[in-house]
Order: C-alpha cells, then sequence, then structure tokens
C-alpha cells in the first residue's frame, strides 16, 4: 500500500513514518510506498529507506500533483502552531485551513476519476477546546463536550474536523479526525507553539541548560508522549468504520499532569540538581493562552479502540531518556544527567 | 449608517431589508445606505427606495470590490440552501463556505486598512445539529448542543459559525451567529431546500393548488416565522455584546410542531376543504434527509434578548395570509380560501 504523510519531516510525522516502516504493513497490508510531504526534508535514515520518497515544500503548493496520483492511507499532521497562528493571522488559514481543503480536494478528484476511497487520519488537537462565556469548560473535556476554540488554531483544527466529517459522508474519503495531546517529551528546540514548554521544562534540564516555565506550577494539562501519540494515530487508522462509531473526532488518550507533578517526576527520574535547572518567569501571553486550555482531557472512545495514557509522568521522561540516550547527540541532549 | 445585505435579493434578505428601511434606524443610528448583493435583482420596491443599491451576481465575485468600501453594518444571509448542496458539493463549498471567507476577508482587509469594525450577523442554521452515531442528539436541541452536521448545507454553516467567531475574537468584526429554525410559510414556489414542504404544504392549498408532503404526520420540526425571523436577525444586531455572551452561536426562537399540528392549524384557519389538497407520499431521499434534523429547539440565549417564538402555527398561517392579502397576487396566492 502507498502511503502520504503530511507533516512527514516534522519530529511527530518522521516517527511516525519510522513505526510504519518499522511494522512494514498497516491495516494487514504491506507497506509498499510512504511518500513524506513536509516544508523541511525528513531525517537521513528515512530518506535512507527505499520505500521512502520526500517532496519538500509548502503542502499548499503540492495539492494540484496530488490529483493524479492515488495513495492507500493518509496521515494528514501538516500544521503551523498555536504562536504562529496567534501571531500570523494569515499563515494559519493558509497552511491550516486552506492546505487541508486542497489536500481533501485532491484526494475527492482522485476518486471522482475512478480512483480507490483513501482512509485518511487528520491530526486534530485538544485546542479545539476552550472557555466561551456563553460555554464553560468542564475540568475535563471529553469526546463529546463541545468545542469553543479560543485560538485562530483551535479553530482551524476544529473546522477541519468538520470537512473530513463531510467528505467522509459523502464518500471522497473515509476520514478519522484524531484529537492530539500536547506532545512531550518533544526532542530538539522549542518550537512557536505555545505549549513549547510543556516539552522544555523537561527537555532544558536534561540537557544541562537552564529552562524557564511561563505558567503556574498548578496548571494542568492533558499531554502523551510521541509513542503513545504515536501508537494512536496508527490505531485511529486500523480501527473499522464501526469501531470508530461516527464521523465526529475522538481525543486521543491523555495523561492529565500538574506542571509541578512534572517537575517532582523529573527529580524522581534525574535528580534534584536536573529539577533546580527549571526557574518560574510567568509569561503572561503564554499563561493567557493556557489558562484557555482544559486542565484535563478523557478518551472514551479510544479506550474503545485499546488506547491507553501513560499512567504517570515519571515513565514518560524515562521514555525520553531512553530515546535520546539511543542518538548520536546523546551526549549534548542528556548532558544535564551527568552533571 | 451604511449596510450591506448579502442574499438581500431573497423571499427573507428582501423581508429584512424592507423592515429596516421602515425602521429607518438600526442600534440607534440612521439607516443612509443598504447595500443588496445577490444572484437576482431585489424586488422593484427595493430598488425604488433611494437608499438602496443592488449588485446583482455571485457574492464570490463581489467580494474583491467590498475590500474597498466600508460598512458600519453586515447581515450575510447569502447562501445555497440545503438540497442543492447535497446535489452538488462544489456549490455548497463556493457559495457558503469560499464566499462567506471572502467576505470576512473582505471585512478584515478594511479593519486592518483602518476601517471602523463592522457588526456582522451571519445567518447560519438548526441545520448544523444532526445525530453522529457517537453523539445522539437529543430531541430539543439547545444553544450549547455539541453539533454533528449531517447534510454539507449543516457542515458549511457550522464552518462559518467558527470562522466568524474567531474573526470576532481577533477584532476583525463584531460578529454574532445566529441559527434561524426552518421559516415557514414561505411565498412564491418551492425551492431546492430539503425543508421546502414546510412551507408547500401550507402556500399550495391555499392556492388551490394540491400539495405533496413527503413525509409522516408524525414528523417534528422547529419553525419560525418570517417575520420573528427577520426580529430575531435585528434583535441580534442591536444586542450589545454583553448581550449576545460569547462568540458561540445562539438559535433563534423556534415554535416546535408536528406536520399534523400545521395541518390541524391550516384546516383550523382555512377550512377542510383547503387542509384536503395535502397528500402524503413519501419521498425517501427528503424523510432520509428530515429524519437527521432535530425534532424541536430551544433558544434560551435568544429568549434573553427578548425574543419569542410564535405560540402556535395557525398564527404562523394567520399571518401569511395577511401578507398575502397585501400583495397585487393575492387572488393567485389565495385562490384555494374562496374555493
Amino acid at each position: 500500500m502507498k502511503l502520504l504523510i503530511t507533516g512527514g519531516g516534522g519530529f511527530l510525522g518522521a516517527r511516525l513514518a519510522r513505526a510504519l516502516l518499522a511494522r512494514s504493513t498497516l491495516a494487514g497490508e504491506k507497506i509498499t510506498s510512504v511518500v513524506l510531504t513536509d516544508i523541511a526534508p525528513p531525517p537521513a535514515d528515512l530518506l535512507g529507506d527505499a520505500r521512502v520518497s520526500a517532496r519538500t515544500g509548502p503542502l499548499l503548493a503540492q495539492t494540484d500533483a496530488l490529483r493524479d496520483e492515488s495513495f492507500d492511507g493518509v496521515f494528514h499532521l501538516a500544521s503551523a502552531v498555536s504562536g504562529e497562528c496567534e501571531a500570523d493571522f494569515e499563515l494559519g488559514l493558509r497552511s491550516n485551513l486552506d492546505s487541508t481543503r486542497a489536500l481533501l480536494d485532491a484526494l475527492r478528484f482522485r476518486v471522482n476519476a475512478g480512483g480507490k476511497v483513501p482512509r485518511v487520519v487528520f491530526s486534530s488537537s485538544v485546542a479545539v477546546f476552550g472557555p466561551d462565556p456563553a460555554l464553560p469548560l468542564p475540568k475535563v473535556v471529553a469526546d463529546d463536550t463541545l468545542p469553543a476554540p479560543q485560538t485562530s488554531y483551535g479553530t482551524q483544527k476544529l473546522i477541519c474536523e468538520h470537512l473530513v466529517a463531510d467528505y467522509t459522508r459523502k464518500g471522497y474519503i473515509d476520514g478519522r479526525s484524531a484529537r492530539l495531546m500536547t506532545v512531550t517529551v518533544r526532542p530538539g528546540r522549542p518550537n512557536g507553539a505555545a505549549s513549547s514548554f510543556f516539552s522544555g521544562i523537561i527537555r532544558e534540564p536534561l540537557a544541562g541548560v537552564e529552562s524557564i516555565c511561563p505558567v503556574s506550577p498548578e496548571v494542568s494539562h492533558p499531554v502523551s508522549s510521541p509513542s503513545r501519540t504515536v501508537d494512536g494515530l496508527i490505531a485511529v487508522f486500523e480501527a473499522s468504520r464501526e469501531q470508530i462509531v461516527g464521523r465526529s473526532a475522538l481525543n486521543l488518550p491523555a495523561l492529565n499532569v500538574r506542571v509541578s507533578e512534572m517537575l517532582a517526576a523529573l527529580e524522581q527520574v534525574a535528580g534534584k540538581a536536573v529539577r533546580e535547572r527549571v526557574r518560574f518567569e510567568r509569561d503572561e501571553r503564554i499563561a493567557g493562552i493556557v489558562a484557555n486550555w482544559p486542565s484535563g482531557a478523557s478518551g472514551a472512545r479510544a479506550a474503545g479502540l485499546g488506547l491507553k495514557p501513560h499512567e504517570n509522568f515519571a515513565d514518560i521522561i524515562r521514555q525520553y531518556i531512553d530515546d535520546c540516550s539511543k542518538l548520536p547527540n546523546a551526549s549534548e541532549t542528556l548532558k544535564g544527567l551527568s552533571k
């Protein structure tokens, strides 16, 4: 089977690609070809796999060509992140809304031309939820909590959920929208996401670098590890339509955790010296965005697919350390551990 | 003040224009100019008003020019109807989604160029609600019921609600989305809406013509008269932001009525002979669409603005007869009454 992963050069997209290539099958079929699109090329290990082809550039510039190509499955991960979308309204509309619409239309075009209906997993976000004055937000958002996004990013993700549902209803795709929790611990450098610090306060101290937490230790948030998130995307792809139940989006599993608990877990796993590299310095812009996010999420439909969150945050940190230790730059990324 | 009414040549748009011109003020300001856009020109009485200018053609072809023009208020009513959108997917995307996006971007462009933030009322629809297998639909949908549209029309309306909310949050417009109930009794001819028969089973018998009801007499539906609908749009425009409460869409008032009750009211108002011009002949396509609509709606936030539905359907029929009797073609439209 031939797969398309948009955002396939990014952290999560590349990780998903690796997981799929390692499995070599998906939904019972052999994976023969994986096309990765992204604004930057994918990591070298992926480029070295004969099954992989990479296409570099904005997705919106590639969708016309996609009309001439059939895919058995699509993971649509490409997205501008929340902070970018707040700073640049048009970027968000273009990268998140217009690109998704154009991708769906390319797939529709192929099906109308007699192609097979592709299975599509759309990576939505817990950011679709937010408190509207007319709609107070429950502490823990469920699959069927009414979304009222308070960011352009959340708005665009929610709109795309509804496009995916309607293109599915019309038979142009077999679409499923899975709402990702905040993925932590992300490797690399901070990105433009307002949630970036949820990784930074673990990653930087482990690398021996000071990190600033811009919100109160009392802030609670639904998070997921990279591996559980990738597991979730694959399980949502592999589920039958009956298992998915309906066309509305589902929440992926979340570990609902306070910043203070994250830091206690960091001390437990890596020691007091590492924990003490985190300093609290409130950033009103970020704190304001985060205050409008739910403090927890539940995922009943994901549980129905056998998906579970990590049980505690220490396990997530241990997984991050384990992942890093296998990489050539382990001495850098885990420098703080040995200090 | 200068107003724009998209869909201003249509039944509801023209009626809204007449109501506004008759009031001559809106939200405490004098109405000096009303621009009506529609694919067809507005009725002659509106064209004869010195304050009215009409622009004929698709809205999407007019939005570029709108970037050079400031409006104090906008009523965005232009829309392809549900039946059309099901039959022609691209028409719906273009007429409902792309046109709304382009209109909002034209308004945003003006504000970014230093113009005044316009107040915008978007006419959404009760069609945003529907039963998803994962989300059973309550009998009566409230302002905060989770929408799960089961038609492209409902999907596009819901998406536009969220665009209006986000453009409002960003300060590009002062937007309010009001969900219209099925408007009945509509004059004229049946249109492509799946709900067209809710008017046809009253209008045609009163004109002496047989009418076919494509659904069971037990079907219940939230309806509103044209005048209460126009009152609702005006009240939503005039409300302060505090009165509107939040940025999420609100339901306009609904009279929840069964087809059997509509016909009993017809007999009560117009007599047995008129009632007997309605024949039941199930149309699976229409019955299938209607089965996915809510059987009733509540409008708590609209009630907070002082808006109320008609108390019974006989009053709605009497209003229709009264409206018709003032028009030159009364002898045609009410021919059935005298038979």
